[in-house]
């Protein structure tokens, strides 16, 4: 099953979408809002997916034609956004950049971050930033939505609590983040509102690509309309999604509608490119001394996309433009 | 005005409840929850001031007793919850405690983290644990819950944006915090869900003492009945509310409902007490070379008030008791 919200106040509006992304159909009379059928998902799934069925099976009379750009973030506005750092490729490429030693903890203990989920972007809408100088870059990842996880949810349980994935453009300013993280209590001004893809799926869409918990598919990159990365989301994410929300659990429960991120997919084989400008510039640190590939500017545009064995977008682009301004 | 969320569904039921905290009436012909009400604030505000001034003249025909216990957090989840640590006295004992140098950024820029939302406890509602070997720790703070902050917003401006003031613990496991800070991206464990006082409350109820965009009342601790502290929460703060909201605001908006932290209350006074555990273990290092007051146990109780110039609570009381479990 596929779900998207539509821009409508603050919350949007719930849709079911086809598989295809060709059409949806609005189920006010089942839920108003993602949240709302996050919040009673037992209840509320059930009639979803007999929507879905009659839409997939092109027995739906009420459906319309499907407008990624009409799209708000799944949960315009979260209560939880709390980002992994899975892929520890990516964490050794920054710390080689800068001379640094690699923590033996960082291989058993997962490194996360808490973000703000008050303001979550649609999948087409602009990054809008106040300065170029502070170094703008996109974070291609996969994120999970839960329902209500216990405290101290072991990561064999955890995967029963993954209600929907979908993809997400972390948002980062770097040259931000070396004077924040230096004061020691994590990022607050230097990961601005994140975008999410237009959609959000149930497991089951993933078919057998959702393995170990984790999505076993390339996360397709592109920058101004250029091919930038393709690594693999499964092969080397070294703690799965089950393992970063049984990590958030050990001492908290977690509400309905929490969105656990990967953190920024990256690969060991660098034919694969990259998912972030960051990584690039910390490759090319590491072979030329200096990194040239410049952060993100007004115009630019990003587009991140997964597809499934048949070449399908899943969750359909999310497709930014950078621009300057409030 | 003084607002409270009673127990009720993931999102509690609004009430207003009378200056003296002694009667309430339901508001659901107004808005359902607080959230709905600072979501559309300019409109919902004078309708629950016409509620508010029948209650307090004692004209309301619907009020019943008003028991903190019914209470949720005046938000039970919320979209934001950023923490600051406006009080440099606090952050030099922290590191006077381990022989550290203050930075001298500490005292323009201001330090905050970004804690979970999805978790917000009433003032009645036990701080569960699982372990006691965690270190469990209170922090006795002021917050304020905004409504939407544009990006950019100074600090001059900021004040504008203050809806409700109300009273926190901000829970901290502080042995898990070495290790955690040490991997560099903030609090996700070592923060469980802070608990509020059973209300929130308008800046025209505090009277004269809200001046400078700072709360000048002492914050009243006891724990196990025993007086703790009562540090000024005026007097000593470096950053005031306004300037910790135009921090925040300076590369991203913020949504309504966004709940800001003082970080925990400190005076150079020791006569005063303290507003944390913590802060007494560090004085007893720097005077006897080692901590002597253990962190919280199972059946340990904490008290946080404010009372205004006639000896009145203004915000109705956090009481706590510590259990370990679920």
């Amino acid at each position: 099953m596929k779900l998207a919200s539509l821009k409508h106040g603050r919350d949007g509006r719930l849709v079911v979408v086809s598989r295809d992304l060709k059409h949806y159909v609005a189920v006010p009379d089942i839920a108003p809002t993602m949240q709302a059928a996050l919040d009673d998902w037992a209840h509320i799934e059930p009639q979803l997916r007999k929507v879905s069925e009659l839409l997939n099976s092109g027995h739906e009379g009420r459906a319309q034609a499907f407008d990624p750009a009409q799209c708000a973030a799944p949960l315009p506005r979260a209560y939880q956004w709390v980002d992994g750092s899975a892929y520890l490729n990516h964490v050794e490429l920054v710390r080689k950049a800068r001379n640094a030693e690699m923590p033996p903890s960082f291989y058993t203990d997962p490194l996360m971050y808490q973000g703000g989920s008050d303001d979550m972007l649609g999948a087409r809408d602009p990054i809008s930033i106040l300065d170029e100088a502070w170094g703008t870059d996109l974070e291609a990842e996969v994120a999970v939505i839960t329902d209500d996880v216990p405290k101290g949810t072991s990561a064999e349980d955890a995967v029963r609590h993954v209600r929907l994935v979908m993809l997400v453009n972390d948002v980062s300013l770097r040259n931000l983040i070396p004077n924040e993280l230096a004061k020691g209590f994590g990022f607050v001004l230097s990961k601005p509102a994140s975008a999410f893809s237009p959609v959000a799926v149930t497991l089951d869409e993933l078919e057998g690509h959702w393995q170990d918990n984790r999505l076993h598919l390339p996360l397709r990159v592109w920058l101004n309309g250029e091919w930038f990365g393709e690594p693999n989301a499964g092969e080397e994410m070294t703690f799965s999604h089950a393992d970063l929300i049984a990590h958030l659990a050990r001492t908290r429960k977690l509400g309905a509608g929490s969105i656990v991120g990967s953190g920024t997919i990256s690969n060991k084989d660098r034919a694969r490119g990259s998912c972030c400008l960051a990584e690039v510039r910390m490759i090319e640190t590491i072979e030329q001394g200096a990194p040239k590939t410049p952060f993100l500017k007004a115009g630019d545009t990003v587009k991140i996309d997964m597809w499934d064995g048949a070449g399908k977008s899943i969750f359909g682009a999310i497709e930014q433009t950078v621009v300057l301004g409030q």
